[in-house]
């Protein structure tokens, strides 16, 4: 693709996004998020020939929140396998909020995707029986190109103290034995990878990561194995925008994750990684104005799954 | 009422009681309750005469389980009064079961009533804040005339290693502000109420004192202020039966509260206490053998509330 | 009771009810109901001995709506006994509200109780089989001991266009095969007797009936069994008013049933019948100013169930 | 691709599928379609260079169900404008079952997909407004390819006879204005629509026209506007599986459709269309042999959304 052509669309994309960035409100549940500036917006985007391209706030910190549970279901693809993965997690959407209890009680004995906090959190609990956070950490620098991803302990411990939905989640996970003890530790490795710090550029990179199938994109190491990838994409494109995935999926066409810190984790298979910060959310915790220019980005471009 | 008749009629309701056991299944989700003997049936019975009726197996100790929920709503009512206790907790019956999660989370701020699991959790942390546990034990063997009543530890530890659900439902309560901090202590305090050993007797003489408008039947003294035992009456005959609150007050009609130790406690209003003692539990969770026998006595004694 | 008491306490409640109806609105969703009068009151009330009492619009005529669901019930169970009504319908509060479709498709086959539009569409759909409307309004006007008691045709021209959500429930109840055929007819039935036009005083004579057992005050006729009477006394008490039905029994403590045209029936067992008129209704379709009036009265003249 | 690849490719599949037959069972809630055998199984592919491959009973006539959604979701499209269309109806899969009411009438004001009863009973409401059934009819023969598609009579009878749920959805959408009166004419074109007869070779035509993005084909006329078809496509991704849309996406990777006559409608994106027949259902109303067969073709041939 034209660079021009990338860096024009990028540009207008931006100015799409900063146009949305009203609608939307700052995380204010977790007392340390509502401090994010709310005019914030970084786009940065590379493609598989590692020509970056970057407009606004791309070196900003953020926290990766909900974006972490990408990461943490590759790791656990990778060391359980899928079976016993989806045996304590299912792959439905939901049409529920992201830490809604009442479909995990009501109709089934599994958390529904594990893209909402129930699914990731029964995730973390299968992950400390094998790893431990420092290991995480080492990962997801890796799967993000990012050697100076750390743990935001203001954030860290402002989400502990406010934690009594997914204290509450992760009891009736037990109470199901889909969590297996360890509740308060898997609470703390759960809040934990959502409180790491990332950027935009971080999130291009994993995002291009996992366009390339689970390469390093710059080493061309495998880091994932394809099969992996390949449900994690899938998964990321039903049910990664919350109750809002099947309408990003129709408008967009992007495999995308977004957290309540702001971020969007997007990618264009085969092609592209695209990280997006802007703490601005709508209603459903997704940053506005990178739906905005994300949507604009995927039409100019032609880059939506089922374009033609 | 003639002694003979009434000794006549529990007679009788006993049999019957006896015949239903074989419907019922002892509660085994506890393994120390899973320890009781089936075919054990007690009925006391005390008129406000104070001339007491006793069948069975009256004297055998078991846990008082949820009936504590009676005694528990009488003492917060008495410690911050109608409004206070009802801001955070409902007085309608809920149509769930006893442990349901979804109802408060989907269509309420606030307990469906003190009968419940959660409404008795948001009493529990009321009550901490102002009594310890030793003081609760004193009022309820005041209330149940019965100075032996105390901890039953094995099952108090058994309940405490099995409370995922309960600690799940404490959690989202406290995430609504509607238990407000100390939720292990409140998560103990409900399960030591919970673990209180008691007898037919007991209960019966429980079920005197309320009939009588919170009077000590054999001194006089005032235990329980007027307004709070109409309350609490009127709870137990809308609630008190969980699921199947509504057909036991159209079957039986007297205000009467389970619990899944087998335990059912019955108000005949201005009259007499009745306490019942089956582990052999229905589906939702009541004494089958004590509902039978109960619906017998009602019906015998023309004990309805709405007997014409 | 002293007459000079009551009447002091008549005339006191309809001030309090009166100060009531501005937190209340008359009900919109029907256009002929959006007609009545908001700032209208009627309290009739009828002594055992026959002595009436009355202040306000004890003669206005208005449509009985969901009150006819007690007289439905009434026949029903004369017709065709205990068992085979609560085959069809149960008697549990379901603390949703009188319109949820919710609670019947997810949880139950059949309806929660006989007061909510579900379980009254049942019920009619029994009754058709049988009885023809006109048998129907003869009933009611011996019930209410008012020969002047008809069809008003324009509330039941609206209603019935209008009837989406009711035909809907119906349609429902009839593949679950609660509702065996005849659908339209059933709805129209339904809609018909929630169209008579009575007034404050016809069911003031309603409420004595009940409160007699079944005894036509005026002339000792039993019109309906003992047995019938209690099972409707009940489930008016834990379901006549809704989601709100638990409160009200609570500070209340009167077995009543509303309807959204305003009216309201109380029955003081053994003693009085109360009939009340007031179309401000509060969210849940309650009249306003009739439950704080019942609640003075009830209180003033120690009604409640478990006054002490 | 290579041919003779693809065929071994298909007959594998083909056995695979034949194997699990037996986990399935044919829809019995419709008396005709109890008739269907359960023993058939056609799987038909077809490329865009127009080469056909078939293998089992590609020719037999089963009627579409289900999957007339998607016609009916493209016409709508193409007469109204996306606009208009999703204002009537969500894009979000909606983690419940095809008939579902609960979701419908507890968290939102329209049904979540046109891929659910519930949404299409929408779509087909808005459709009779402009054409009539035989438009319809011409339509799908055209985008089938097929001229013999017609009316199964007998199948139509049958669910007309047995709609009643269907029909309280209709009634609950009138009830909120999604519906705009015409209910029972809705219910009717509804009815029809499913009760079309067709072939795996008319959904394997189908199918190549959605991944040639609206084109004939065999003639390159211009049948539907690519905007309308990369719509449709992804909604078959999301929900076009029913509660398995999301596991189906994650180990099929095509955009595909079921309908409980037995049929699948299957998507390659710019390559292939595949249509199956197998009357043998999962407990959620999608072919089992389908199911199992498209796993096998989509892994073999490398088709996933996300394959590397």
């Amino acid at each position: 693709m034209d660079m021009q052509r990338i860096n024009n669309v990028l540009d207008n994309s931006y100015n799409i996004g900063k146009a949305a960035i009203p609608e939307g409100e700052v995380a204010s549940y977790i007392p340390e998020l509502a401090k994010a500036n709310k005019s914030d917006l970084g786009i940065a985007l590379i493609t598989r020939k590692l020509v970056p391209f970057s407009v606004g706030d791309c070196e900003t910190r953020f926290t990766v929140q909900s974006i972490s549970k990408v990461v943490s279901l590759c790791v656990a693809l990778e060391e359980y396998g899928f079976s016993r993965v989806f045996c304590n997690v299912g792959m439905e959407p939901s049409g529920e909020a992201f830490n809604s209890i009442v479909e995990l009680d009501l109709q089934s004995n599994k958390p529904f995707n594990p893209m909402i906090n129930s699914g990731a959190i029964a995730i973390e609990n299968m992950l400390l029986k094998r790893l431990g956070f420092d290991e995480l950490v080492t990962i997801t620098r890796k799967l993000c190109n990012d050697k100076d991803i750390s743990l935001n302990n203001d954030v860290y411990l402002s989400e502990m103290s406010t934690a009594s939905r997914n204290r509450a989640i992760a009891y009736l996970l037990d109470s199901k034995e889909i969590v297996k003890g360890d509740v308060e530790a898997t609470i703390e490795l759960y809040t934990k990878m959502c409180s790491l710090n990332v950027t935009a550029k971080s999130l291009a990179n994993l995002g291009l990561t996992l366009a390339l199938g689970g390469l390093n994109p710059y080493t061309g190491e495998r880091l994932l194995k394809p099969e992996t990838v390949k449900v994690v994409k899938t998964i990321m494109l039903t049910c990664g925008m919350y109750d809002g995935s099947g309408q990003f999926a129709v408008e967009v066409g992007l495999p995308t994750k977004s957290g309540v810190g702001g971020g969007l984790l997007s990618v264009v298979d085969k092609e592209m990684g695209i990280g997006i910060y802007g703490p601005s959310l709508d209603e459903k915790g997704n940053c506005v104005a990178g739906k905005a220019a994300l949507k604009n980005i995927s039409s100019e471009l032609g880059l939506h799954l089922f374009y033609s």
